[in-house]
């Protein structure tokens, strides 16, 4: 495995690099060895094609998980990817597991990290496998009950009333002071944490035996589908997919800079964040809220080379989607990973996606770790009731 | 596959039974398949040795959970098998999935149980999967936020303000009258999915390439120690383990009437009840928590059978235990599925576990599902902080 820089610059792969140290461009990784499909068990059975090699992984048992057929009739095949069976409950785990190991591999004793949720949840308990300190800083004003399984997972978890800006200040002075270092999910701060999304196209491509029409991906930061976008180009270019899909970004309709992008035909960080959207609007949707995504411009060009698309959903499609997709499929995702299937019926019946197409949609997150949003939006109605009463209810089946 | 009942008589299998028809005695199965370790994906890769065929499966993807190796050094291998990791977050989901492929294949179309927690978000997940009606009746006094999942999942959800007794009478008049199928999770009550855990001791044995020493099984209803335990025997039985490991139930100490049992030599569930254990006894560890575990009889059965024993846990020690398992290992399970530490600790110190031994303690429930729990009982301390102050505790590291 070589690290490259994107102007093709190849820093030594024995310290942990951030940037190439040379020209500071964002750095990824070329591998000699090929991807084995349909063998072993686990994201790590593809460890020829991560950055740390079989003898410092880290793991809680992360990938390998379901592709699952919806049962809804959409007009056309539908299958969710759900990652939320990863360990803490996200595809961040695919990331994490890979960015500790490299940090277990070359030295560090103590990582960092700016996050809301899933990345910070799923770097607590990795840095804890691993025997690591770790840190996550968050905004001010996240809640307590978002934060809770962090800290059970021995994170030091610190509200932070402050911008993103500032955040990023700490953390640098956390890296560069007192020997922290940064698993941060964008690829401009951890390159290692890239690598893991792309194994989600591996097993996609296992599981169907061919690449779908379009995979569905809700975008945070954008590292994911950059990720998934990166692993669908490996698996064709060792002839192990014929063709490629498109992929499509699904972001809330307040923030929304990838779709100005593409119509715009913006491609750069500054260009986006000129864009200016106002991330202070509260939308429900939290993992969906990003200005400016930390991986836009990987993200951009995943969505342009593969000739893809971003759709923009609401809150309350969002939520809508949420309890369709529990009571048609019984998987349980947070509103912000249930957006597939809004954009999934909107590339449908737009003609996006033929009634013959196959069509993935990435279930990111669990919706055990929003129970707060089940309680608020959805107030499940759950009677008490005498014993005759209970049984004239069943009679009634309501 | 036949079914047998506990007499030997063999009902035809094309119904759905619940009892032997001939003697009202409890039934299983038998098999003439063979198990076949090492190859496919998730449990239904054992179909052949599951009540359904592969024609009626119903799946989420559950099984292939990992076994995870601790960090902690506690005298002799122990493992974590992580049921945490399946669907809706327990073991249970792989009694569910085959009790619900069992009444798809045979025309139910409506399914009740009564249940506080686990089971009941499993069977509500897989009855909505299966588009089966779902209802889920449980005790009068149980907070909302455990029932919201299963609501979520489009279950009909009703507290009852009623004994156990009277909840399994509205049972009867639902499966008798109103045509509901019955898949509260004891083996008198429905032995389709009394065979989903044994599925656990076949994924043991393929990962370690033999039985452990011992099994350490939280003790809920029985029901799960006693299907595992069944499942080493079958491998035995076919060659495929050389020995049988013990097995060790863990349970509350305010509801250890099987290890009563052990002690004085008890075997039926009219013995047990006899003991008159309290059930108005509130514990926070609540799936340990029946004066009478519904499937009494098997679980001693297995217990004296393997040469184990019960070990009994204080709430204090299982919360004790979740926040160690969590720190050291990255797991967050609820209390009740975090005492194995417990049980594991004190086998080793008493000598019941060698140094040289290997033993598996099953990882039930994910911590997710009790976020009550940790608010109460662990008390995050998560600092909201001035940027300046932010630098100055990470320094401090605390």
């Amino acid at each position: 495995v070589r690290l490259v820089c994107d102007w093709g610059h190849e820093p030594s792969d024995s310290a942990l690099h951030r940037l190439c140290p040379e020209c500071r461009a964002p750095l990824s990784f070329r591998y000699e060895a090929p991807i084995r499909l349909g063998t072993g068990r686990g994201m790590w059975r593809f460890a020829e094609r991560l950055p740390e090699g079989p003898g410092k992984r880290v793991t809680l048992g992360e990938g390998d998980t379901p592709l699952v057929r919806t049962r809804l009739p959409l007009g056309c095949a539908v299958h969710w990817k759900v990652e939320a069976r990863n360990p803490t409950g996200s595809q961040k785990d695919r990331a994490l597991a890979v960015a500790i190991a490299a940090g277990l591999g070359r030295g560090a004793t103590r990582v960092i990290m700016a996050s809301t949720g899933s990345a910070g949840m799923s770097c607590a308990a990795y840095a804890a496998r691993a025997g690591m300190r770790c840190a996550i800083l968050c905004p001010g004003d996240t809640p307590t009950e978002r934060l809770a399984a962090m800290w059970m997972n021995g994170a030091q978890v610190l509200r932070v009333d402050g911008s993103f800006e500032e955040l990023m200040q700490i953390i640098a002075i956390a890296r560069t002071e007192l020997g922290y270092y940064e698993t941060t999910t964008y690829r401009k701060a951890n390159p290692y944490q890239a690598e893991g999304p792309k194994t989600i196209a591996y097993e996609i491509v296992e599981e169907l035996g061919a690449s779908p029409d379009a995979v569905l991906v809700p975008i945070g930061g954008g590292g994911t589908l950059a990720g998934i976008w990166r692993g669908f180009t490996e698996l064709a270019g060792l002839g192990l997919a014929k063709r490629l899909p498109r992929m499509v970004g699904i972001q809330n309709v307040r923030f929304n800079a990838l779709a100005l992008a593409l119509e715009r035909g913006l491609h750069t960080d500054e260009e986006v964040a000129d864009l200016k959207l106002d991330a202070s609007i509260p939308v429900l949707t939290k993992n969906l809220k990003h200005a400016v995504p930390p991986d836009t411009e990987d993200a951009l060009r995943a969505l342009r080379e593969s000739g893809g698309q971003v759709v923009t959903v609401t809150d309350e499609e969002a939520l809508a989607a949420q309890r369709e997709l529990a009571r048609a499929d019984g998987l349980f995702a947070e509103p912000s990973s249930s957006v597939g299937l809004v954009a999934a019926r909107r590339l449908i019946e737009g003609g996006a996606l033929a009634p013959d197409s196959v069509a993935v949609a990435v279930v990111t997150g669990s919706g055990l770790r929003e129970m707060d949003t089940v309680a608020q939006h959805h107030r499940p109605e759950i009677p008490r009731l005498a014993v005759g009463e209970t049984l004239e209810r069943l009679r009634a089946g309501t």
